[in-house]
């Protein structure tokens, strides 16, 4: 089976590694449209336009199933099928998987300013649980730090405690990694958050939704997944950023693709 | 006289506020490739291809000259004329600034990913004075700290400090603000730099050239000229942040325009 996935730039390659260490038969399609990065700070109909061009470019290489591994994008396009390929977006997992980790029904969203002005985190929690209290956050310069590749640092623990510290004042006891940049930034936000709240990343929730709804059998990471890497725009800095990321799976192929 | 001014987002409105503030009878047409932002992580064919998009665009306005106020884009597109209409960029005012400021002939230039790969300042400055020694820096993260507002924070000055290290520990006498975005952290270039070091901002220096080569004539400000703000994508936080830059003047006309 051939699986699409697409983000604005590399961070949905969090994801992409996930599905390839779960599903060792598969292979992947990625675009990483870093021409246009970032989609955090534009508008819904600038985003939703991109991820229409996207989504064809994906159903052109026949592809089985499309993941918007990108919560802006996700947050701009409803889960439902682009002709006829069944796409699934990271916000439905993420919310479902955070719904049932919480216990004192206080959660947190970090994510990027264009995710947490659509609201999209919120009213897919509200769906499942009306009494769930959500406290979104938006940190728009995480995105910069992970690609600056600056993740065990002090710089970036600061700007993390600051983005976090009203979420924490709230008393939550889960908090949704809203953005596939996140788990790059995973043990800066560990430590502004301590041991006892909950982290929900979407790459890891959107592979048992997949597995359910394609029929994909879950197995022991093989790394002879095929990894096609599409960007809209490619520097020697993307490459060695997406190869570094991805390791040890091997991308097959880079690709430079105008849309 | 109209002239047009181009950036890849709000930046290249500290070079608007500078030229409108020297010549109080000109109008100004500014497009901020906000959809498309940042400029400084791709590749020099996207640039380039970009800015003549752009060029076309002020062109068919008939403005009589255009600014380019991005140093990325600068830096890719050769000092000209575009379809009869003379184009400035901002990096050779500014490397002649630099030039006649030092005096110990060691300068550092602290700009973009894309900005310090093309050796565009080293090239330029060299072409005035050989002896001179260029320390260049990237410095990724600063436009976002920029338009996230964090202009007097703890942060932006360890992220700053950080940033000129290196050309500090080079003995430099003066730093280029490789930049439109970073007038905008003036207080923490110069708090991380002390006193003794000369800053040289673009914006500025492109008014002498531009008074020279287009017979314009340098007036007290009078802050009635009209400003027409054009954007590939325009959002709230967009609006406030360009009005909050020119501020005391006031942008006549917000308007979104889809190249």
């Amino acid at each position: 089976m051939q699986i699409g996935i697409f983000d604005s730039g590399v961070g949905g390659l969090t994801v992409l590694k996930e599905m390839a260490q779960s599903f060792a038969s598969e292979d992947f399609y990625y675009l990483g449209d870093t021409a246009r990065l970032p989609y955090g700070t534009k508008s819904p109909e600038t985003i939703r336009q991109y991820a229409e061009q996207i989504m064809d470019f994906l159903a052109a290489r026949k592809v089985d199933a499309i993941v918007i591994a990108c919560n802006t994008a996700s947050s701009q396009v409803p889960e439902t099928l682009w002709k006829n390929i069944p796409v699934f977006n990271v916000i439905e997992p993420g919310a479902e998987a955070a719904v049932k980790a919480t216990r004192s029904k206080r959660l947190g969203v970090l994510a990027t300013r264009a995710t947490v002005r659509s609201n999209s985190y919120t009213d897919k929690i509200h769906s499942f649980d009306k009494d769930i209290q959500v406290f979104a956050k938006s940190a728009p310069l995480l995105v910069g730090l992970a690609e600056e590749g600056w993740v065990d640092d002090p710089i970036t623990d600061a700007v993390v405690a600051r983005y976090l510290e009203p979420l924490l004042k709230n008393d939550i006891d889960t908090l949704i990694l809203g953005c596939t940049h996140y788990p790059l930034l995973v043990s800066a936000i560990r430590k502004a958050c301590g041991d006892k709240i909950r982290l929900i990343d979407s790459g890891s929730a959107i592979c048992g939704k997949l597995a359910e709804k394609m029929s994909l059998k879950a197995s022991e990471p093989t790394y002879i997944n095929e990894i096609h890497f599409h960007a809209t725009d490619l520097t020697a800095h993307t490459r060695i950023l997406a190869q570094q990321i991805l390791k040890p799976l091997v991308i097959t192929e880079f690709d430079i693709v105008h849309l």
